[in-house]
């Protein structure tokens, strides 16, 4: 088969690759219907995060299960299947507490952008649709994989309750479906930080009720005024630089909540300007797992369409295509079909 | 009158002050029954925080009221009461999240050590006990204008609940109230990291059910040990340097929760770091006025004995004699009578 290797900056090549086979017997083949690029496939693909030689790319997926390993039991070959980014076995205390994502069992998805992908802790780890998504529903199950699944854990980790009000940092496809989420969650009023002018509709019509343009210190000044100088109830930390990280902590509340859901790149936070802030901060790798069969039948209801963020579909094998769409800001996110 | 002034690093006087009056309408004067030395007055005793000059010190208080201003209408002349460290009108947003301490009438009390006290924001600020306590509720009532109120916050930051395993980091005044406050919350077992005799004493004493005596990862390894390589679900950070604090998050369970409720000093996160962790963090300036009537009910009632954290008493006039005995670990805390 084919797939994406990221060789370095700005080098991404779709070529030829093993074909996954069963290694552990509680492994799955899956048949991909669908992958996408995330915005976390840019940190290393713009050089900002080393790279240990050539490096398969994707973590996104859904697809049908052709074959399942010897210990596999709930799922069955010929299931359409949607799976998180960080594979668990949904047993161990983690997973019980809802920490999927730190499962002992973790392993980071990372061979996605393919036609195959073996995934391992299969019952653990895959969810099952009910049916075969349409295709008309398939761009919106792909989401919950990770970046609807991450927005929802960003909703939830800052505390977004019925009636609050919520401001979102960044206007990916992360914070954009953290936009979506927050509404579903009942916020009252949801700013979102953004300044292009085709993701302030998407998120006005995910739900937003305000857009800031601003960013930085005049960023969180206009939220101040925006809340009679209160502050957010909520704050979801969609982005992961140092500058975005500062605009959310000071555009809380005291006794606020800050959720951060990428991998901060160059973030230092001081001890004592933490402590002033008064702020509850949660985050790190999204325990999708945990909300995959709410998101499932949300989308498959038609409750939500998170798949709108996909604005530009492209087979597979235009992989490079893709990532340069997203790294140019030309496209909030890629679908890649194989 | 005379109270006690900081003039630089291990240089505490007793010398002369103005007798405050009050300069606000909303201000009351407090004749001080009790007051103490706390933690936090070590770091600058310590020349660890700068100085701006003699600084006179204080900020745990309770006693009599002498007098008070003429907007003022809950609190009374005569009524014996306490107050947090931080002045509060209890009435503005951040109050009415129960974030007294970030009031938007915030004043840090800084001159306590003294036989009166000017307080701010009287009506919000201070709690009347119910009649005027013994000899023997003293030291336990003035614990809760602070010390105890910073342990209960830090375990109520750190969601301590029936049945949770809780690691508590320093063997402080704090921190052995926080041991407490878990107790009351009914933690099922609290795991004290502490290296004194005396002071292992009194965790087990308050609730601790185990005792840790190494520190850093020796100490996080041992915690590890002790809950199955999952980690406590609730870690309570009362120490304030980059080691504790990075105990602290490493000996949590990931979505495990951590607070930090002393003003760090020297401490910076790194946004990777803490993302992998997966553990909430909430601290800052305890916000004691909400805790007050609870503490004060409790203490009264005879239902917890906080002040055992004073193993010295000394006349008021003896203050520097109080600074010295604790920055030499000599004593846990020191209550001081004018």
């Amino acid at each position: 088969m084919r797939g994406a290797v990221l060789y370095g900056p700005h080098d991404v090549r779709f070529e030829d690759r093993e074909t996954p086979d069963i290694i552990e017997p509680t492994d799955a083949i899956i048949r991909i219907a669908a992958t996408c690029v995330c915005g976390s496939d840019l940190w290393p693909y713009r050089g900002l995060q080393p790279l240990n030689g050539p490096t398969p790319m994707g973590h996104e997926y859904c697809g049908v299960v052709e074959e399942v390993g010897r210990a596999v039991r709930r799922i069955k070959p010929g299931q359409f299947v949607v799976g998180s980014f960080a594979t668990s076995d949904n047993t161990c205390p983690h997973c019980n507490f809802g920490y999927q994502s730190s499962c002992v069992k973790r392993e980071f998805i990372s061979r996605a952008q393919a036609p195959f992908l073996r995934v391992p802790q299969a019952d653990g780890t895959l969810v099952p649709t009910p049916g075969v998504p349409s295709p008309e529903q398939l761009a919106s199950i792909l989401t919950t994989s990770d970046v609807l699944g991450t927005g929802w854990f960003a909703a939830d980790a800052a505390n977004v309750k019925p009636g609050t009000t919520v401001a979102v940092v960044g206007d990916g496809a992360v914070g954009l479906l953290g936009i979506l989420s927050a509404r579903q969650m009942g916020a009252e009023r949801i700013i979102a930080m953004s300044r292009h002018e085709s993701r302030q509709k998407l998120a006005l019509e995910f739900g937003a009720t305000d857009i800031v343009t601003q960013r930085g210190d005049a960023g969180v000044a206009e939220i101040m005024d925006m809340t009679d100088g209160i502050g957010a109830d909520s704050v979801l930390e969609c982005v992961g630089t140092q500058q975005s990280m500062l605009q959310a902590i000071h555009a809380a509340r005291p006794g606020g909540y800050v959720s951060y859901v990428g991998v901060p790149h160059g973030v230092e936070l001081n001890g004592e300007e933490l402590f002033f802030a008064h702020v509850h901060l949660h985050g790190g790798p999204a325990p999708v797992r945990k909300y995959l069969p709410k998101l499932i039948d949300l989308v498959m209801s038609g409750a939500i369409t998170p798949g709108k963020v996909f604005d530009l579909t492209l087979p597979l094998e235009k992989v490079a295509d893709a990532y340069r769409a997203m790294d140019e800001r030309r496209a909030i996110k890629v679908l890649l079909q194989p």
